[in-house]
């Protein structure tokens, strides 16, 4: 299967041209193989995850990707930001500015926080999201330093307790808007945030603040699997209006890149460049500008 | 295990006095056992769900319920009015009519709605939304000659697709508010809604409205089971603050009933009587007033 991204190489690579992969998405590719699969499809952008690259090695990642002409789009990720403890929250903060220094080194200006559920045996939600701001505070003096931003992603509120207090992208604002943009902005991704009718004048706030730091895009299905961290949709799958979330990013001054990220095991079962191929043709088929004015 | 709700059984009666448990919450348990082991333990309201209700006879559950002295706090459920097919809608009505006299039958004025999901292959939210505002148009003038309310409830995001296009108590406000008040309510289930940050907002305007029409409880707990639908945990077990929640009814202006409603098969593999002994003590300690009075 090729990607039929168009009816030649020209307006394939058109059509990609804000395309990024979230190597998360095809994870059963090594980075190598997964530059090599970009390579050959014309896909510009990968967002990296700390963990795939800090196996292979950061200094030799960041080496990798700029000698295969590829745009670190993201990082993923720093946060985990709640805890109360005083050790943890050393360990925490820690951990986000050695998140930031790797971003830095890669080469990205954006790093993905995923903010934190509530400590165990709390419910104060409100309390949670308090300790954000306080840790963002700490952070933003170190991460203007190194021309990174902090990109808060809310989480569908599925996740608000174990993994992220923050659940809407209004919520992410309010605690974006409290620090300068070029330190602090938002991520907006499709899987978290398609259901909030809120979600549309959220986008319009981000762009107009100049904190629309990413884009995102996975599809939403249903039955959701045990601990429903792996039952995100390949684009087009699902219950998402896809093209309508990035005409609403775009409508926000948004012209940054589009990364698919999916965590989807029947997705990793399969050969990962046929994978990538099959994302960058549904991301064409169903996101992109380009592939519209084509079929209309 | 005994209820342990005070000292006395008039302290337990009165800390029990709002308290009502759903059905399905011990639906190992037939009705007579249900009647049974309310007047047991004094619980005075229950919340019934049509087919159980069906399968025991309206007539016969109507006249079980009036003559243990139980007040029938809410009836489950009407709704599922998002399809736009001709048939498929003129089914939804009837079926809703029906549920709208076997609630009046039954003797309660709460008529709960679970609205209904997208429709296959659709990813129109909005639309959606206006079919459910259509459908209730023609239904309130025969709530209103029953003497029924239908009471939206706000099922959490994660069953937009499949079960619930209103995700939030805002969304069911924006559609209830179309109707009088008298005809159509919200209901606040603290298991759709504790980590929206907004809900105590939406929970002062269904007030002021009178459109509070029913308080349900569930604790959130995880992990999620796979389809999301049963894991619903007992109260105090999870992440939500259920007294602030009755704390924010009661300062709406709501003195109605506190409804118990779970979904658990752990709950339901067990003794019922000793299920529903244990939730009442569990409510008198996480939810009434009077337990804290009695230990402050």
């Amino acid at each position: 299967m090729g990607t039929d991204t168009g009816d030649t190489p020209d307006t394939a690579a058109a059509a990609l041209a804000r395309f990024s992969i979230n190597q998360q998405t095809v994870k059963q590719l090594g980075l190598p193989e997964l530059a090599d699969a970009c390579g050959r499809l014309g896909v510009r952008g990968v967002g990296l995850w700390r963990e795939p690259v800090q196996r292979y090695g950061l200094r030799a990642a960041a080496r990798l990707v700029r000698d295969a002409g590829l745009t670190v789009t993201s990082l993923c990720r720093g946060g985990f930001l709640t805890d109360p403890g005083p050790d943890a929250r050393r360990r925490a903060l820690d951990d986000n500015r050695a998140a930031l220094d790797e971003a830095a080194t890669l080469g990205t200006d954006t790093l993905v926080l995923v903010s934190g559920g509530l400590p165990e045996g709390s419910r104060d939600l409100v309390g949670a999201r308090e300790r954000i701001a306080d840790a963002l505070a700490e952070l933003v003096p170190y991460a203007a330093d190194r021309g990174v931003r902090m990109a808060i992603e809310p989480l569908h509120p599925m996740f608000a307790s174990d993994r992220c207090v923050v659940s809407t992208l209004g919520q992410a604002l309010d605690l974006a808007e409290r620090f300068p943009a070029e330190q602090v902005g938002v991520v907006v991704d499709t899987y978290h945030l398609w259901w909030d009718d809120r979600a549309p004048d959220g986008i319009a706030r981000a762009g107009a603040g100049g904190r629309l730091a990413s884009l995102q895009l996975a599809d939403w299905i249903t039955p959701l699997p045990e601990g429903v961290l792996l039952g995100r949709g390949q684009l087009g799958d699902g219950a998402v209006d896809l093209r309508h979330f990035r005409r609403l990013a775009d409508a926000a001054g948004y012209s940054g890149p589009v990364e698919v990220e999916i965590f989807n095991p029947a997705l990793w079962a399969r050969d990962g460049a046929e994978v990538l191929a099959e994302t960058a043709e549904r991301y064409v088929r169903h996101v992109a500008e380009e592939a519209v004015r084509e079929t209309s």
